[in-house]
Parts: C-alpha cells; structure tokens; sequence
C-alpha cells in the first residue's frame, strides 16, 4: 500500500507557520506499518491543488490531505475535492445540526459562514469534527482512500486517530509491513561509527541502515519490510543484535520515544536520587524539558529561575562580591548557584547555567553563546564551558541539552572515556 | 522567478524528524521576496530523487535541496545530482585540505569516509560547510539555480545565509517581488472577523487576505505582488489600512516576530513593571517562553518551579494546611503560589500556575488537563480555571499561553469587553 500527504498551507511556503501536520499524520501511518512516501506542500491556488490531488490519486493508494477546510474564503480544499471526484455539492443538515450543537454548548453565535460547513460534496463521508465546525472528507474509490481534514492541529489529529487510521488499519490487514528501530549513540562521531559498523552487508540483508547525527548525538535507524508485523520485527531483532555487536557501548537507549531528559530521569530514579535546577541564561527551559517526562515529580524537585543578579543572591545565596568580582558569567558563579540549589533544597544533585544567549549583550571576552554549566553533589562541585555559535533559541536548548549530557557524563563516564573525540 | 525546495529524508516520513529546515529555508526566500511554490519531502531511494529532481526542473527556476549530504552509505544526493546533470565525480583537493584544516582545529581523526567528501561533481561549485564536513553543491544552468545541501540544520542554515540567498539576491534584482504581513488578533472567533471584514473584494484588489486561526488568535495574513519591493509594500499599506477599518480594535500586534510574549513585555516595560512567575504543572515553560524575548532581563525578575509540594511551602510560603485542605491543584494554591512570589521578590506582578499535566494523576474531580492561574499584583489577586483537552506538552504550551493571555486581559481589559465570546 502507497500512501502520502498533501499540505495545502500558504502559510507553510510563506515560511510563517512549521508544519508539524504531516509529521503527525506520518507517525500515524507508521504505527499501521504503512510509512507514507511523499509530502508535498502546495499553496491554495486551484489549479495547484488539482494537479496536486490528481498527481497523488495516480501515485498512491492513500491519499491524506490537511489544510483549506474552513468557514472562510481562502478554504478552497472542498470544492476543488468536489470537482475533482465530480461530485455536486448538498446540503446536509446532520452536518447543520452537529455545528449547531457544538456551538451551543460553547455558547457561540452560529453565523452564515459557519452554516456554509453544512454544503458537503455528495456521496462522500463527513469526518466528524471534535474540536471546530468543518467535517473533513472522506472518499473510498476503486481501493483508493481519499482524506481531507482541516489544518488546525487538533482538529487534523482527532480525525486521525478517530476516523482515519482505524479505517485504514483494517484495509492494510495482511498487506506488507514496515517498522522501523532507532538506537540513539552518544559520545562517537558519525563516520567514527560508520566505520566500526563494517558488517553493513550483514545487517542491510536483515533492515535498511541510516545514521541520523545531530548535536545531541547520532541516531542508528534500522528499517525492517516484511509479510508480516512478527516478520518485520524478527528482522529488526537480527539487525539490532548485529549493530549491538560492534557499537552496542556507545548506545544509551532505544525507541521513538527515547530522550535525554529520560535517560537522566532513570539514572536518577535508579540511585533514588532528586535533580535541582537553578538557571538564568535559559530561564526555565531546562527544568521545562525535565518535566515534559510524565512522573519527572519522583526525580525532579524544585528549579529557579535567577535571571535578576538580587535573584541569584536571594534565592540561591550566591554572594554578591562574587557576581561583582567575575560577573554573572561566570565558572565561579555558575558552581556558586549549583552549590546553592543544592543547599537550599533536598536535592542530591543541582544543574546551573548562566550564559550570554544573546543577540545583545555580548563582549569579547564574554561573547554572545558562552555558557557555564555547574554540577553539584554532596561530594563534588564542577563546571563546564562551551560557546554556542547559533541564535538565540537555539543557544539555548543546546546549553540545556550539555547541562543533561553533563549530567550523564558524571553518572555513565565509562561512555566518555572510550570517545574521547566527543562532539 | 519560480522556485521550490526538496527535502530528502527518510527520518521525517517516517515521523521519526521534524522537518524544520524547509520552514528556515522558506524563510529566507521571502527575505528576498521569491516564495516557495512547493516543498517535496521523499525519501532516499535514489530513482525517487532522480525524478524529483527532473520534475523540479522543469517546474522552478531555483531548486533547493536539503538531506543525503554526508559521510555514509545513505547519503546518496551527491551521486543522484551527478548523474542528472551528467558530471564525473574527481577528487578535488582543495575540498580535502578544507576538511583537514577543520577537523584539525576540533581535534578530530580524519577517516576515510570523512575523505570521501573530496570527490565531487566536475564543473559543480562547492559551497563550504562551516560546520561539517561535507561540502554543498551549487549548479548554475540555463538560467536555473540547483543547490543541494546538507540536511544538518546548522550546516544547511550558514550555506542559505552565507551562499544561497546573497547568489539569489543579485540574479532577482529588478524582477517581481511578493510581500506578506501578518496582523495578530485576539479575543475574536475566525468567523466572526471575516463577517466584519465586509470590505474583502477591496481588500484583495490590494493583497491577498488569508485568515490563520490558532488557539492564540486569528492571524490575518496580506500577501502582494508587486514589480519592485516598493510598489508590493504600498499595497500591503493600503490593505492593511482597509483592515485596520474593519477590525483595528482586535488587532495586537503584527509582523513575523509577533507572539504574545512580546506583547506582555511591551506591556510591562510601558509600565515600568517587573514580572515573576510560579510554575508547578508547566515545570519553567512561562519563564522559559518569556525569556525567549531578547531583553527580557528588563522585565522579568525571577521565576520559581516549584514542583513538589516542599518548595510550594518553603520558596512561595504557601501553607502546608492550604495545600492539604484544597490540595496542590487548587485555586486557592494558584492564588498563595502568585502572592508568594510576588511577597518573596521585587515583582510588580506575578502569574503563578498550577495543574494535572497528565497523563497520570488525573481524578474524577480533579481530571488531566485542569490547570488553576493565579494572577497578583499589590492590588488585585484572582485566579482562572481551564480544563484543556490535549496531551500533556500541548496542555503545558496552552496552559502557559493562557497565563499570559490572563496578563493580556488584565492589562487591556477594553478587548476582552468587545470580545465576549473569545476563545
């Protein structure tokens, strides 16, 4: 079974809004083991959209569409669809009533282009729409799936785990499957574990090998096809022992769902240890990216967010001749607040980082993406310097990112100790 | 000028990556007034690529590519392009001495995948990789532009900056340009503005009008075409003003670097008032999205996680007896959880939340997604109570927009009474 997606999004293109629509909608899909081959963002031109659909109805069996389905002007998705299948429009006044309802409950005002959501291309299905007023479409033609559904997140992912993906899970019962593995490295290049990884043939006999770097370290993904979902993950197993085999030391963790926030989470949990955090260049984002781990309360314990010099002071008892004599920016301040959160609370182990995230208030000496990093323990006090050469936002998850990765270095060293060539 | 960007990557069909580097680059070729007019994602497979690369060529005078740029085996752009264009491959030194310099500097071993970057296409210009190792590739015929680039967003975003865009600049000179705007509403549902903005054909003969609705607001888009920048910037003027007409009371701010985050401080530094946060459920993400903001040390003062119910007690000086009464999760908690930090620092103003992220500990009473904000200053205390539907990162993402939100409406209460029926 083929399948792909079709975002119709002027905002996309314009580079105003980042599609994570299709990202979902191709998560989705590899849940049922049908990965879809194409995305194409097109604007909400016409004849656009028609070449688009048209293209994609000869290409693939599924066809998943986002986007263009509203109460106003610019939503096109329906009467180019409409025309398309050759379908007139009608009303439908179950539609009606269901807009009816839920504006009722939301104690809203049904106006006359909400009302027009009520014009539907006949012969097709409504998708029901939990969250706004515009159905998506639904069309099955000569074993073909054809989707609509609207462009707001919310509305596009109820449609999708609600209508879509239950429908085509029981058409792709018995078609071939793929599934896929990722195992998540750290502390080795790419082209260092490219090379350790010279039995490729033997694995790629078993699943599709691709390497995946970034700075939080390199992803092997391996990607299996069989008859079969048992098919495809036997395949997977077999390549994952070969891959384990050669750089099974530098793997911290396996899955889609696998993140460094998580591996610290169950160091910490394992020594039944808790985390504080005292931040001030990224002001809160570290301890936000420990808690987006559901039950981080078992090991993560207080944070602060000293962005203010009194503040560091008050809060974290860093002396203030201290601030005066290095600055702000500074190892001696960075340990001082570690050292400080970790007095002031009951934790076991404090995270810092005071750094310049930028864009103004760079120097020479301390420029734009300098950041210290301090740790602290009952029994050690340390810190790290880096300099960030992206912008801002980016500075600033990278140096939340190398507080974790500090963090894992003190509690896994083994890692380090055999990369040395660390990113 | 027509053009369109490939993206090749497995990783983000099979949902594993986000494809932000579409949305930078995108960007970039607004900044320069030539849009995108599609972006392809395929995969790796090397007959894939090579008709993407010959339909994009017949469809687009530049083509940008990203992905299948590296060290190994999966990288197979460089091979794809060779052959589309019919290069040889030869091994060019200057490449290899550019690669040795750098990972001399960062103390790397070169390999012999990593020397395999010296082969490249006869007669294509190499772009350097500032980052990496692996060189993009620019081609210049027939008047058309063809750059391939890595998929490393740090890599791929120094080639646009530094290479791509300053290239393309010069060859758009003198040729159509396309502007866009955004105006940022709030406090209005999406049908509802379009029904006031009954003056759209007037509109439109000026600029295209395109309505974005998100759970922060409605953006209204203008896009114009004109012969110079000039001329596309003059009709934006007159459609906005046409806009500004009809619906000028619900606008908050316009332009691309718009968020709420920026309003709330614009707001605070036209009062000369300092905010503080207290988060318990959204872990940092409001102090973390504030100071997002360059300059936000001019505002905002400090911030608190206080995530077990201790540092309620011990930083905030919330009693224990309120949280065992009402539990953590409570209006009251909210409320003492704002004054706390506004009593323990030199805030004029303190927004404090506290709420079941999910997607464990959710009660009958109590259920996942209910969050309590509590709002101080030395005058007014209150709390608002929102039940959201979502996950638990979208839960935390809202719950912190709707802090602000609260701020907004405190701050500019005027919106709030036109608006009765907000989102």
């Amino acid at each position: 079974m083929t399948s792909e997606i079709i975002v119709i999004a002027d905002e996309v293109l314009l580079g105003q809004t980042l599609d994570t629509n299709s990202h979902f909608i191709a998560q989705q899909m590899v849940g049922i083991g049908q990965p879809v081959n194409t995305v194409t963002v097109i604007g909400d031109d016409k004849d656009v959209m028609l070449t688009a659909f048209r293209e994609a109805y000869h290409r693939s069996d599924v066809v998943l569409i986002t986007g263009g389905l509203g109460p106003t002007h610019d939503d096109k998705t329906k009467e180019v669809i409409a025309r398309f299948f050759d379908l007139p429009i009608i009303f439908r006044n179950d539609i009606l009533e269901a807009v009816r309802e839920r504006f009722k409950e939301r104690q809203l005002p049904l106006n006359d282009s909400t009302r027009e959501q009520a014009q539907f291309p006949e012969g097709a299905t409504p998708i029901p729409n939990r969250y706004g007023s515009a159905p998506g479409i639904w069309i099955e033609r000569e074993g073909r799936f054809y989707g609509a559904m609207p462009g707001i997140p919310a509305e596009m992912k109820s449609m999708m785990t609600d209508f879509v993906i239950p429908r085509l899970r029981k058409r792709c019962e018995g078609r071939d499957t793929t599934r896929f593995r990722s195992l998540h490295t750290f502390g080795i290049m790419e082209s260092t574990l490219f090379e350790m990884l010279d039995n490729r043939e033997e694995i790629e006999q078993n699943a599709k090998l691709a390497f995946l770097p970034s700075y939080k370290g390199v992803i092997l993904r391996l990607t299996a096809h069989g008859k079969s979902l048992e098919a495809a993950n036997e395949l997977l197993r077999r390549a994952e022992r070969l891959v384990r085999d050669k750089v099974g030391s530098y793997i911290i963790g396996d899955g889609e769902n696998f993140s460094i926030e998580e591996v610290v989470g169950r160091l910490l949990r394992e020594r039944g240890w808790k985390l504080v955090t005292a931040e001030s260049c990224t002001g809160g984002l570290l301890s936000k990216r420990l808690t987006d781990i559901p039950g981080s309360s078992d090991w993560f314990e207080r944070g602060w967010v000293t962005y203010s010099n009194e503040s560091k002071h008050e809060e974290l008892g860093v002396p203030a001749e201290l601030i005066e004599k290095h600055g702000a920016v500074s190892p001696e301040v960075a340990e001082a607040m570690a050292e400080g959160a970790l007095r002031r609370s009951k934790g076991n182990v404090a995270l810092s980082l005071t750094g310049v995230a930028g864009p103004g208030g760079g120097t020479e000496e301390k420029p734009v993406g300098l950041v210290y990093i301090g740790y602290a323990t009952a029994s050690t006090v340390m810190h790290k310097r880096h300099i960030f050469p992206d912008k801002r936002d980016v500075n600033r998850e990278r140096s939340a990112t190398a507080a974790l990765m500090l963090l894992l270095d003190q509690f896994q060293p083994h890692i380090r100790e055999r990369a040395p060539q660390l990113i």
